[in-house]
């Protein structure tokens, strides 16, 4: 393209200062360096996290700088040595790097890839540990390695999916963030089986995309539950069995579900990020093999508690990112799945 | 024998009150009811538990009572309807029952039996709701539905696990208690994979009992972490590699232990019953894919406690109860195993 090897001047919306109105400025997009994709991005979701930075609640916040991580879009241009992806490839911006080297990458036993993280921690990209993005000079912070509320964004190779061209950019956007993070929290960190009986915590949309993955996975029942009734009208097309709303009962609302389960549910899942639910999801768990799945992202500094003897007598205790997906490998998979299957 | 439908009078010690010195007395034994199994116990062994129990911190203990769990003897008689054993097999009692008939049973998911849970958390027979323990007439409490600090107890049939007449008693008695507990904590709970790197907390019977187990499973690296530094002598015979006290730092025991793994333990066992310690056990493990077994009985009414980025980064939070080992079934097992193994 016209533009490749030449700084990008595009819009963007701007976090100057935690908790204060975005601003749409002009911004210069730097071009990639040596493993850098620089990506045009056609939609961008808004999730929890994003908001949650935004908040200043999150320490790690790093501001001036560009949120967004829920997004898809066209590759623009490469930096040297990229190999997987090419100008006009159809891509998904991910959070979570897959490098295939890694320590983690290797173990077979999680998706959390360790290449990237210090560089997109600290807002910056690792080849030079400074941004690309700018304003008359001024250096803004990346946002957990994708920054998609821009025009053009630059990401780490590692951070990229190649897609199916034909998929819907304005949809599969969505498989950036909340949607997998649901849906793999079921089939590959709590591993449902058919005829299980779930409760999740929190309808938002990671709640309804666990429904969504316990509904294909054969739930039984689908307990959902949430302090706002409304929600249980989307949640019903979701796959949400029975709704529960912690205000219209007096007792701990774990004492409520292990009532109507006979003796407690056997996968619970917390989709809010609030400490106290992450217990009650914990605690509503049946006796001897409930597992519970931390999805939601509590406020820093924040505690989770129980008694041990809770553990001691057969619950599990477990928590999600990205729903244990492999970035690179499985979200052109979930983008054929949404197409095809 | 002479005895069966008889009233016994044998030698017992008998816990009067909590932390007062047990007392040897004559006690009146009662013949089994329906589903009991009079047993002439020959060895017991002391656990942590009942010392628990007998200090007074355990809330649900129940005094005057006979404590003992960890014991082996032969049948003396059975009530009606008991088919799995006779006089004169040889027995271990066993405090975590197994009906084959109970929802948890046929879940094929856990080993807690729901069977005779209640009569024996009151310190008493499901038959009648009543001890088969007196002296002159006053009940005495049974204790985890075994009681084997008397010379003959009475015991539900669901909790008799017959075992190999040639096994010798006082060797197998231990078999009881700790040593699968620390043993299926390892193969059952946490299942260790070879290579592993472990690590276990206090190096008591169940600490040793883990050690055997992670070398048995290939662990690569036993860190043992004990605050007593002359544990590790007995530690080493049982597999232990390395001796870690956490008295020689400053830092956190969680630090010490990823900064000599590179990141973190794959499996982390609580064999203490501090919460402190829990926590610790549970953050020294491996991001991504650490998981922590509760092995310990902490004091009542305390918590452990941990931030939930802890599992959203995957680690996994885990306890134990008889190391997952079906009684009944699995007793036997393990006595072959010790046998001819
Ligand atoms: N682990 C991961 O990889 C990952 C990925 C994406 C999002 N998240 C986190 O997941 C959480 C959910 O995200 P979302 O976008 O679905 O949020 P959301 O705000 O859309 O939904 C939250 C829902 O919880 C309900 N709720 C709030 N307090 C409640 C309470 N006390 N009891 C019951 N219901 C309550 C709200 O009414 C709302 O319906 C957030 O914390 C987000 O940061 C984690
Ligand atoms: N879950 C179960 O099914 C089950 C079964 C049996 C025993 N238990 C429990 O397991 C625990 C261990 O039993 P045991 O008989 O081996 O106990 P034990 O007293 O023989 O051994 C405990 C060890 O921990 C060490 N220790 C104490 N505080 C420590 C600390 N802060 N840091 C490091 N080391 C410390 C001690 O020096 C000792 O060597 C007990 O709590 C017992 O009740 C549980
Ligand atoms: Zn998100
Ligand atoms: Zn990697
Ligand atoms: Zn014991
Ligand atoms: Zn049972």
């Amino acid at each position: 393209m016209a533009t490749q090897g030449q700084v990008i001047t595009c819009k963007a919306a701007v976090a100057y200062e935690p908790n204060k109105p975005l601003v749409i400025e002009d911004v210069q997009v730097a071009p990639p360096q040596a493993g850098e994709v620089r990506i045009k991005i056609f939609f961008t979701a808004l999730c929890h996290t994003d908001a949650y930075t935004w908040s200043g609640k999150d320490p790690e916040g790093l501001f001036p700088c560009i949120l967004g991580h829920e997004a898809a879009g066209i590759v623009e241009s490469v930096g040297e040595g990229v190999t997987e992806v090419q100008p006009g490839d159809h891509v998904i911006p991910c959070y979570q790097a897959e490098c295939r080297e890694c320590k983690f990458c290797k173990s077979g036993k999680t998706n959390l890839c360790g290449k990237v993280r210090a560089a997109t921690g600290a807002g910056v990209m690792m080849n030079d540990r400074k941004s690309r993005f700018s304003i008359n000079g001024k250096p803004i912070y990346h946002f957990m390695g994708t920054s998609t509320f821009s025009q053009f964004t630059v990401v780490h190779d590692v951070s990229v999916a190649k897609i199916d061209p034909q998929a819907p950019l304005d949809k599969v956007s969505l498989l950036g963030c909340g949607v997998p993070t649901g849906l793999g929290a079921v089939w590959n960190t709590a591993k449902v089986e058919p005829g299980a009986i779930v409760a999740i915590f929190g309808l938002g949309t990671v709640g309804l995309a666990v429904a969504e993955g316990a509904k294909s996975a054969g739930a039984s029942r689908i307990i959902g539950v949430d302090i706002d009734s409304k929600r249980f009208d989307v949640a019903k097309n979701f796959g949400v069995t029975e709704f529960v709303n912690p205000k219209d009962y007096d007792k701990p609302i774990q004492q409520v579900l292990v009532d109507v389960t006979d003796g407690g549910v056997d996968y619970s899942f917390e989709c809010i990020g609030n400490v106290s639910v992450m217990r009650a999801a914990l605690e509503c768990c049946h006796k001897g093999w409930g597992t519970s799945v931390i999805i939601g992202v509590a406020a820093s500094g924040q505690e989770i508690s129980t008694r041990p003897f809770q553990l001691v007598t057969g619950r599990v205790w477990k928590g999600t990112a990205f729903g244990g997906f492999k970035s690179r490998s499985q979200v052109p998979w979930l983008v054929d799945k949404y197409m095809y299957v």
